[in-house]
């Protein structure tokens, strides 16, 4: 497995690969790995011939006064678990080779940018679909995985995708739960011990959520307010709470298949996401739990 | 010389070229070609062994305000031009092909998009950039070339290339004038015959300005008066007259090597832009003439 920081240099490795007829694939993390992302590891292993893992703390999508600076890292035990995952190639840009003095290009999916975790973080998801294109335009993959956590990031990028005519085939992948439900994420090491506990209600209100639906609840605002009070019992603060369609992203005004049920919600400082699409399986673990 | 309307049957065409080694260059234009848009065809023809030449009036960079229907067209005219000039491929793809319904994206150069042309005209240059990232990610051309009339476009382009980490090397073409110094636009078509006659004035004002910097002056408000009674006497309307540094766009406090002067003027509706860097020489027609 080789570690590159060049943009120059991955260029250059990529494409050597690329001319000997590889499949490339792409997983673009910020680092601090956990089965979440090792199993979007494991979803482009099996489909390309030559993996590429980028490791970056994108400045671009966090607000000014959101956690860059407090955002985890450990790219030495990261390495230790892509190696063992077989990836090819990790790439770790320093900011400054991203970012250079004078830069001024973003890139912007004019609407959806600005709804569901837009509406708290207005610049995240312009720095995301930015750094996601640069990333594109560096490797050049043929594929490129992203997780389900952050359902609105991966509509972004396929929109994306489709409306600039990248060649990149998007996957996602489910999202992988801890043993109480709480799906995973970096930030989760920001939670004091009660209220990791107290996170364990986001993945009740889901599971919640969809036996109400499979019993016959379909007004969203009831649903709404229930997972709410649910929420706020555990001290949990709510950020928002959105039924849309899951391809649209429009509200939708009766529950129904394929409504994407998506929240954000802090526990002290610590904003978590979590959400599900209506009518399909609800993930724990690496178990399907069908409700 | 093929033609081709589909974004698939173009990648497909390019790319057989590129796998036989053939180095690809694209002149982006909106047709209705003049004697600008052939000498940048020319240029690129020097520098690649397989051009393509697009053909797209891009709705995205028209406000609503604006010419876009009455923008002229000639398919049939030019496609007779590029034939003469040697070019592989034209590509003419349809509104429809390139912004499909839903399309919601969009990329952005900060802060120069707003001023210059994009004070008075502020989707133009989100819309030039865009569809040119569109282009190169179709065509993954090896070189492009953009003309130095409209010299804040080819500022923008080279830094959204930097930016976005484009591998494609971009040219600038010099401006090509009229017998009177008018510089080639396919707007100039929209002139009645004493506003053609009066246009005349953009190119006078900016030799007078050569010569005058060459005399001493430095003082880019005096300049500003000064070119500016010289137009409005030919009923000119300015829309601005800016002195700026030809690479940063930064407004210069005085004049100097490398300030670059540029205006856009409206004759009746007609807006026409022109500009000129100081300390290198004026063209006109196909002649340089020494200030």
């Amino acid at each position: 497995m080789r570690l590159v920081k060049s943009i120059d240099q991955v260029r250059k490795a990529v494409r050597a690969q690329k001319e000997q007829g590889k499949k490339i694939g792409l997983v673009p993390t910020m680092g601090y790995l956990h089965e979440g992302h090792l199993s979007l590891v494991r979803l482009a292993r099996r489909k390309c011939n030559f993996l590429v893992v980028s490791i970056f703390v994108n400045p671009a999508q966090f607000g000014p006064k959101e956690d860059l600076r407090e955002y985890p890292r450990d790219l030495k035990r990261d390495l230790q678990l892509l190696k063992k995952e077989g990836v090819d190639l990790v790439f770790c840009p320093s900011v400054a080779a991203m970012y250079p003095g004078g830069y001024q290009t973003y890139v912007e999916v004019v609407g959806w940018n600005k709804i569901l975790c837009g509406a708290s973080r207005p610049v995240h998801f312009r720095g995301v679909a930015t750094v996601v294109l640069k990333l594109f335009n560096i490797i050049e993959p043929d594929i490129a995985v992203f997780g389900r956590k952050d359902f609105q990031q991966a509509v972004i990028i396929e929109r994306m995708v489709k409306d600039l005519d990248l060649d990149v085939k998007i996957l996602t992948g489910r999202i992988v739960r801890e043993r109480d439900g709480l799906a995973m994420s970096s930030r989760n090491t920001y939670l004091s011990a009660e209220q990791r506990k107290n996170a364990a209600i986001l993945y009740q209100s889901l599971k919640w959520l969809k036996q109400a639906y499979v019993n016959g609840l379909r007004d969203p605002k009831t649903a709404e307010s229930r997972m709410a009070a649910m929420i706020t019992a555990r001290d949990g603060r709510i950020d928002y709470i959105a039924f849309v369609d899951k391809n649209s992203l429009e509200p939708v005004k009766e529950l129904r298949r394929g409504t994407l049920a998506a929240f954000a919600v802090f526990f002290g400082k610590t904003r978590l996401i979590d959400n599900t699409v209506l009518g399909s399986n609800l993930d724990i673990g690496h178990l399907f739990i069908p409700m």
